[in-house]
């Protein structure tokens, strides 16, 4: 590349990869409403430790475990439709959030703050 | 199969499934001093959630993790060499007990109580 | 334990620690019929690596991915009612065949051969 | 946010959640100089399946899966310390690639190039 990125745009590139992190080696873990506290600790907690991230919030929906639990075991396996996920990352003075929400059933992440600090 | 597994063999089975849904799905995981307890606590809590399951103990050695950290970002990934577990199940009166214990750098995973019940 | 498991129950916990691994390592990868076919020899592969393990079979029902694949973005995540597999073990002369089976949305795992030699 | 992100800053943030996501889902994996190739080929193509992704290449360099493996069981787990990875999205006329490179035992993940179109 010519030209270095800017700051804004790795911000926006470690915030992307610190949802793709958090999906991708959680996704699959064995939930139920009981457990699910201290998974959406955890995976806070691991993510958290990533490079430039500020803080991660976590929500499972207790009601979509609920539903997706089998029967018979009473437990579910994580997907992205049980979450709700907010990541603050920070690059120099740059602050990015995003966001992951399940829209008709797939998780679409999405960059919702990108502000410059006047620090 | 002439004959079906005798509970026994299903119970060796059943916590042979519990320690490689474990180690598998938790292994990469961020993990710092830090964020040890709530990982481990996640990795106990979601295993119990598996047929069978009745007890999980899972024991992240801080030594370990201080010394894979990587200087610059003071955190690791988790792997076999950094954990200490303990998996008890029960399939009718028969419960098995399996440790994984790192020999020379291998996670090594063994039955270390098998026991049939007089209830 | 008073004695050691025998080589019968031993290799009902390897062929259990394969299933787990297999599953649990890859469950939530992203997959489309196009792409089915090198996760299936990927996933063969990666497992038979594994100590004891002889042979694995991974089948991915491609009628399950194209059902779960989402409208917009033409892929699923796998999971465990996709899945046909058969993972073969041997511990000494013993050897134990395994099976994955979807009963009802949820991943059966069964002994389904376990044979003595006469080598 | 005031303002939506702008294409660029999209592309950015697509392509960090596609690294976080190949990193996170295969970390762990059994992997040998043997089954190196199939691992290579099932992380790029079921990448290629997310959105805005256009070409993903993997390699996973066989000295160091040697170097890391066990010596009694021949095989490893997959790392960063072993990939070099090169990922292209899209987004509308903007593309954005980013590579992995393992610096002193840490897999850093940058921004390579990012081009406007002018189509």
């Amino acid at each position: 590349m010519a030209e270095l990125p800017t700051r804004v745009q790795e911000a926006c590139f470690e915030v992307g990869i610190k949802f793709g992190s958090l999906y991708h080696q959680f996704a699959g873990t064995p939930v139920s409403v009981a457990s699910a506290e201290s998974l959406e600790r955890a995976m806070a907690e691991s993510i958290e430790n990533q490079p430039h991230c500020r803080d991660v919030e976590v929500s499972i929906d207790r009601e979509a475990v609920r539903n997706a639990s089998d029967r018979t075991h009473g437990y579910a396996e994580l997907t992205g439709t049980m979450l709700d996920c907010r990541i603050e990352v920070s690059v120099g003075d740059v602050r990015a959030v995003a966001e992951l929400e399940a829209i008709e059933d797939y998780p679409e992440m999405r960059i919702t703050e990108l502000e410059t600090g006047t620090s």
